[in-house]
C-alpha cells in the first residue's frame, strides 16, 4: 500500500520530487528534452531507458535537484528497465482500471479489425508510442488516447 | 478451448456465418448501418446492445442469412449484454495480450498524464468509443488505436 | 498483517493519531469541512483528492496535532490517489466482506433492475456519493447504505 | 460465455422466457406478488427461496407461460439456494464490476463509519433487503441504491 | 514466513511475551478476565475487540509485564479489529488445514442438515462463539470442537 | 452454475430424488440406517463410502425409488470417494462461507488453544465426525455444530 | 481433462486423424507443403493461419481423409487464430512444464544477455521460428530448440 | 518494485556492482571463466552454483571490486541455489513474457515435435544449456536462443 | 464434479470397466503385465504410454471386456499422454492433499537433505518409479511410499 | 527472493550458521541427537518442535556457536510450529517441484493402490516420517525418498 513512487528506486524518487520542487508537467519537460510526454512519465516509473544524452537533458531540466552524479550511475549503458511490475493486475484504480476494462470488453472487437485492415499479426507495444489528448466532443471534455504500434505480421521460417 | 465466436449466442454465431458468407468485412457493415466499425464487431461477439432499428438494418445486411425473426427475439428491449467474459485475462492471443501489456507498462504514465491535464478522474469506458486506422509511420504499416472517453472528474456529494 | 492504517502514508497517519486525541469522528470533522462523512473517511484512507481549501480546513479542524507544513506539501495540486489497493478482494474481515457478499448474491438482480429502469448502462463509481445511516426496522437497529451514482448510458460514437 | 440466463434451471430459465412473453417488468411482478422488486429478480436468478405461496403467485402472474407442475417440483420444501456462485469475481461486466470498485475504493470509509455509528460488529446482508430508484441529482439521472441489513455487534460468550 | 505473532501490532505481542514469562495459559487468563478461552485467543491474535474493563483485566492479569498505557491507547474506543487478514487460505500448517478440508468435504452436507433443521438461513459468525474441549472416544483423546452461533434467517424486505 | 446436486454422480442423483419423493428427512434415513445425519449427507454428496451392508439399507430406505443394481454397481467395494471437489473455495454461499470465515477469524486462536490442551499435533479430519444441532441460547434459535476428531500428535520416527 | 486434441476444432481433429490414418510425420508433411515442421504441429493445434495455397497443399497431402470443403470453409481469409488458449499454466505436462521452468530459472540471465548483445528491447515472438533437433552431446541424446525471433528495439516517438 | 538486483544476496549484487564498475560483459567474465556466458549471468542472479575454482576466478576477475572473504563464505559447499522465484509468472517484462509466450502458443507443437523426434520424454532443464546470439535473418538483426538439454526418456520400473 | 474417471479417454474407462468386472487389483494386472503397480494405475488414467506388447498383454488381461480395435487404435505409437491435469492442485481430495501436503511441510528439509548427500541437481521425476507398500510399524498399519528417481546433477555447458 | 533461511526466526538462521561453521552435515547432528535427519532438516527450517531434552542436545552439539538462552526461550513449551508457509506453491525450486510435479502425475494412481491395499482412508502426515537414501540403480545414482504414514482409515461416528 506503499504509494508507487515510493517504491520506486531512489533516483526515481528524486525526479518526481524535483518535478514537484520545478512544478513542471511532464509536458514542459518533455517539450524541453525533445521527446514525448507519455515516454517521459514512463521514464520517470522505471519503465523506459533514456540514453546518455537524455540524462544530460533531464539533469539540465531539473537541477538543481536531483543527483547528477546518482543519475549518471544509474542510468548507465546497463540499466535495462524491468517493465510492467509496477501496475497490479486487475489494476484496483478506477483510472488504471477502465484501460483494462476495455481491453475485457473490446478486446476481441479490436482484434478483428486489426486482422480485418492488417491481416493475421499484432500491434506492436515495443515499436510503439502512446499520447493522452484534451479534446471536446459533444461539448465534454473528453480523454483521447492514441497508440501508434508497429504492424506485425505473423511470419514463421526458420 | 472452443473458439471464442462458438461459445457466443446462437444468434451471434449466425451473425459470423452471415459475414463471412456475404464477404462482408465490419468496414462495409458498419457503414450500411451508420455505426462504427468497432462497435459493429462488439455488437457480434455481444458486447453491445443495438436499437431496434439497428436490429433491423442488421436484418437488412445480413439477410437472408440470418433468421430475423430469432435475431428480434434475442436483441429485445430486455437483452442487456453480459460485458467482458469472452477475454480470458491475462489475454493468452498476442493481438490481445499486447493491449494489456500497453496497461502495465504505460499505465501510471498515462494515468498521470491524465491527471496532469484534466484532474482527479477518469476516462469513461461506457461514454467511449474506439477505433483503428491503418497509418504509415516512417515508411512501415502502423496500427493506431484511438480510445476517446468523456472525462469524468471526481465528484462525492450526498 | 500491518493495520491498514499503518500502511499509509505518513499525513494519513497523523490523520488518524490527531484525530484519535482530538476525540473526533468523521462525522464530526465532516460537519466542521462541509464535506459528507464518508468522503472524510475515504480521505483519511488515502482515497480521495481534498482541494487546497479542504486541505487548509482539515488543518484547522486537526491542529495543532498534524503538520501543516507536510499535510500541505502532500495533498499539494500534483497529489492523485493510487485507489482501492488498501482492500485484500475477498475482503477477509467481515464487515467488509458483506458488502462483497452483496455483489455476488444479488449483483445480478441489482443489474437486471438497473437495465429496467435506465436502459444499458452504468451507476457511475465517480460521479457517486456513499452514505450510512443508522435506522430502526421492526423494532431493531439497522445499517442503512445508501450509494448514488450518475447514469452513464451506453454511447458509442467515434 | 453462455449468458447467466442460459445457466440457471430449467425453471428458471422459464421464468425470464414468459417474463419476456408477457412483457412484465419486475417492478410489475414483484407488486403483484407483494415482494420487493431486486428479490423477485434475485429469486429468477436463482438466488432466493419463495414461500408456497409465493410460488402459486408466481404461477399466476406467468401463468400460462410457466410449467406449474415443475415450478411446484422445483421450489418445494427442500429447495435451498445455491448463493453466489452466478457472479464471476472480479466481475468482468462493467455494471457489475462498478459495485465491486465500491468496495474496493470506499470499502475501508464504510468500515469505519458504521464502527463509528454502531460499534463492533456488521451490516447483516441475511437480514437484509436491497432497493433501486432512479432519483435526479443536479438534473441528471442518478442511480440511488440502499442496501438495508440488521445490525449485528459481535457477540462471543459460550 | 514471519511468525505470526510477530506480524501482530506491538502491544498484541507483548501479550504473547507476558503470558509467556508469567506462564499462563489461555484458559487461566480468560478465568481470570471472565471470558472464554478462545476469544481470548482471539484477542491476543488481535481478532476481537476488548472493553475497556477487559482492558483493565488483561492488564490487571498480566502485569507488570504489558505497558497499560500502550494497551489503553491501543484498545481505545475507535479500534475495531481488521479481521481475518492472519490466515492464508487455503491455511498451509496442517492444525488449520484440517479445519478448512472439513469445510470442503462436509460443507454441503453441513449446509443441507442446517436447512432441514432450520430452513433458509446461516450460523451467524458474528453472533458466534467456539470452543474446544479434550474428550476421550473409544479411549483415544478426541479434539471437541463447538460451534454455536445464532440462527440468521434468510429475511428480504425493504 | 449447475446446481452441485446436478454436477454429482447418477446414482446420487436419484438419492436426492428418492429422498424428496419419499419426503424423508437426512435424520431420518440416518436413523433406519443406524449412522449419523451428517454422513448421511455426505454420503448423498459422494463424500464418503458406505460397506456394502449399508448399501443395503439404503436401498431398503429409499426403494423403490432408487435402481437397486445400479447402486450396488456403483458403491462397489472399488468405489473411493474423490473427496471435496464439490464446494468452491472461498464458498459462495453464504451458509457455507461462515464456516470458511470462522478459520480465518478464529483459525489460529484454535489453533494455540488445540496445542496448549494437547501439544504439537492436529485433531484428524479423516477419524473424525460433525454434527448439527438445534438449540436455545439467550432464548434464540442456536446453530450448533460440533466436530470430533481424534487427536493426532506430530510423531517422526523412521 | 479432455485430450487437447479433442478440444480443437473439428478440422483440427480431422488433421490429426488423417495424419495418424496416413502415417505421416509432421517433418514429412512440412516437407511436401514446403514450411517448418514445427509451423505445422501449430497448424494443427490451431496456432498458425495457413494461405489458402498451404490449405490446399494440405488437402493434397492429407487427402482423401480430410473434408476438403470443410478444410477451406474454415482456413478461409477471415479466420484467425486464437492463440495461446490451449496451454494450462504453468503447464502440468512434464515436456511442456520444462519449457516454462527455463523461463523462471534462467529468464533473468537470458533477458541480461540479450540486453547486453542488443540493447533494449525484446526477440519479437510473432516475427519468429522455432525448430527441434536431435543432437548428439557427450555421447548422449539431446534436444536441441532453437528460436529465432526479430530484435525488436524499444522505439516511443508519437 | 525493487529491482530485482536489489532482491538479491549481497554477494550477488556486489557482483554486479564489480561488473559494472570494471566495465565487464558477461561474454567476458565467461571467457575469462571458462563457462557459458548465459550461465555466468544465471549465477550473478543466484541461479547457479560455481565450485570453489569457479568462485576463485570470479573474485579474480572482479578483483578488488568484490569481498573475496563474503564471496568464498556465500559460495561455500552448502550453498544451493532457490532457483526460479525470481522471475513473477506470468513475466511482466516484456522480454522475458516473448519466451513464455512462445511456451503458450508454440508448447504443444515442440511437444509433438519433441515426441515425434525421440518418443515418450522430455527435455531436461537440469542437464542443460542455453545460448544467446545475435544473427542476421533476411537483412535483420535477430535473436537466436538455443536451449540444449539432454533427453530423458519415460522409464518406470521399481 | 464429474469423477476423474468418467473425465478420462473413453478406452481408459473401459479399462476401469472391465477391472471392475473381472475383479482384478492393480497388483494382478501389473503381476500379469510384468510391469509395477502404480504404473499400471497410472496407466489407466491415461499418465502413462504402453508399448504395443504392454497393449496387447493388456487386452490379453482384460478381455473379452475391452475393445481390442479402440484399444490399439488409442495407444498407438503416436500417442503421448497429457500428464498432470488430472490433479486439482491444491488438491481437495485428504487422501491425494496428504502427499501435497508433505511437499510443503519437509519440502526444504527432503531439498536440503538431497543437496547434501547428492549435490546441486534434482531426483528425476521421469526416470523414476513409485510404490506404496503396506508395513507395520509400532503395531499399526502403516502407508510406506517410495519414490525412486534418477540423480540428475545440473551440468550447464553449451 | 530473500533465502528461504533468511527469512527464519533468528534462532533458525543461528542454527544454520553454527552448522555451517562447524561442518556438520544434517545426518551427523541427527546422529548425535539421535533423531532422523530430514526431521533436524525440518527443525532447522522451523518446521518441527523439539522436546526440552532435544534442545538440550541441540545446543551441546552446535555450541558454541549457538545462544544457547536464545535457543531455550525460542523453543520453549509454548512454541509450535506454523508449517508450510516456507514453500511457495507450485513450488519454482526445480528440486522442490518434481516432488510437487510427481504428485500431479501419479497422485491418482498413488490414491487407487492405496485404496486397493488399504481401503477408504489416507497415509498420515502427522504420525509421519521420510527419509532420503543414496542407491545405485541400473549403474546410476538414484535418490530414494521413503514416506512412512500411519494408515487413517475413514471413521465417522459421533
Amino acid at each position: 500500500m506503499t504509494s508507487v513512487v515510493q517504491s520506486l528506486a531512489d533516483v526515481n524518487q528524486q525526479l518526481f520530487e524535483a518535478k514537484k520542487t520545478k512544478k513542471l508537467s511532464f509536458e514542459q519537460i518533455a517539450q524541453r528534452m525533445g521527446r514525448d510526454e507519455v515516454w517521459v512519465a514512463a521514464l520517470f516509473y522505471g519503465q523506459a531507458k533514456p540514453t546518455d544524452d537524455e540524462v544530460d537533458k533531464l539533469i539540465d531540466v531539473l537541477g538543481p535537484w536531483v543527483d547528477a552524479k546518482a543519475m549518471k550511475r544509474h542510468f548507465n549503458p546497463h540499466f535495462f528497465p524491468e517493465r510492467g511490475q509496477l501496475t497490479p493486475m486487475p489494476p484496483t484504480d478506477p483510472t488504471l482500471y477502465r484501460l483494462y476494462e476495455v481491453v475485457g470488453v473490446y478486446g476481441y472487437a479490436l482484434k478483428s479489425v486489426i486482422h480485418e485492415k492488417f491481416g493475421d499479426g499484432i500491434m506492436s507495444a515495443i515499436n510503439f508510442s502512446a499520447k493522452v489528448d484534451k479534446v471536446q466532443k459533444n461539448g465534454a471534455d473528453t480523454v483521447r488516447i492514441t497508440y501508434e504500434g508497429k504492424w506485425l505480421p505473423y511470419d514463421f521460417h526458420c
